[in-house]
């Protein structure tokens, strides 16, 4: 916990872990100003929209989807539960999930052993189509996983093209081995980028307030 | 106001307004996979990390300044106010600042003729050394402007040295056009980015919610 907050984000570096382990996903910083010969120092940076934490907009995932343009902040600030899923599972179901209670409108972020890892494995935790489903069916309003991906090697990406189907944004990309299984308030903010797939965003969480609502406790069906 | 909240950050895209309307500092975005080609959009952006809204680190102006690495979001998190500032004022000195009452711990957003217009202009709004030294006398948490810089033509940049030096984060390139003068709640998240001297960021302003404190009223002296 950094001060008030847990930052849940991805440190962007260079040498920070990539999809893949992909050598053209490294974020690439250039530092064209220094003190020395300027007085200050000014850089930019080269970064593949999917680096570190972001969220995937429908557009990354199914032709014609809304991109980023209208993108509502609302969906992925308030408040959120954090959802451990045992180290041995890397394959999250409605079977794992169902031994949650999921409320409609909870934003759910799944700790898994992808948190324990600064880099990059193949064999990375995901969530599969069937919790996919389950998760649009309960009414989630947003999920959030600490792989880079949120599946993998799926087939046309179903677990993607159901969440996003549904109006479901997509986080990927947190840190959460610091942070336990509970209630917190989250804040994630996107870059403002018009017209794109997907936005680098910076994720905290804060704990909820005392007396503060965690989520309304109802169910879709 | 977007829903619930206003969004006060700048759209990034190729044609939006950049310092002193500097080609090289536009953003570039590649989208490197597409649908027809590949079933999935992937996107890459290259931005200067002084684009539209983002906050300065000491490191900018000040020669061995703290860099982003360790900047902690809460100091651009919490209660605020927006100050206007009328249209024929561009240099907003300690006299035009003394005309509002200036609390210990404010984050200050300062709303002027900048917000109105879509373009760089040269002679763009901005804050005196005497208004930063002001406010940082009396205990500014943060301060933000509506303009592309905090200053413009000050030989040796003294409103960024001043609040800098004093651990005041300076937030730029908000946009304040819809936002009445008055006291919100500021989100204003930025990249994880590490070693660098500004971060691009997204900043939002909720209503402050009935009963909530808006600052502590008390001056520094």
């Amino acid at each position: 916990m950094k001060g008030k907050y847990y930052d849940i984000s991805m440190e962007i570096a260079p040498d920070m872990a990539v999809y893949k382990n992909r050598e053209e996903l490294r974020p690439k910083i250039n530092t064209y100003l220094n003190h020395s010969a300027k007085g200050v120092q000014q850089s930019a940076a080269c970064l593949d929209l999917h680096t570190g934490t972001h969220i995937d907009m429908p557009l990354h995932i199914i032709a014609n989807g809304a991109d980023s343009t209208d993108f509502g902040v609302d969906s992925v600030c308030g408040p959120c539960r954090v959802i451990e899923i045992p180290d041995d599972i890397e394959k999250i179901t409605e079977e794992v999930l169902k031994t949650k209670r999921i409320w409609a409108g909870e934003i759910l972020l799944l700790k898994t052993k992808n948190s324990f890892s600064d880099g990059f494995s193949d064999d990375f935790a995901y969530l599969a189509a069937s919790g996919a489903v389950y998760l649009a069916g309960e009414g989630a309003r947003a999920v959030g996983t600490d792989g880079l991906g949120i599946e993998r090697a799926q087939e046309g990406h179903p677990t993607h093209k159901i969440l996003l189907g549904h109006g479901i944004p997509v986080i990927e990309g947190l840190r959460l081995a610091d942070v336990p299984e509970g209630d917190y308030e989250l804040l994630c903010l996107p870059l403002r980028i018009a017209g794109v797939e997907a936005l680098p965003a910076r994720a905290v969480l804060y704990p909820l307030k005392e007396n503060q609502p965690k989520y309304k406790k109802t169910t879709c069906r």
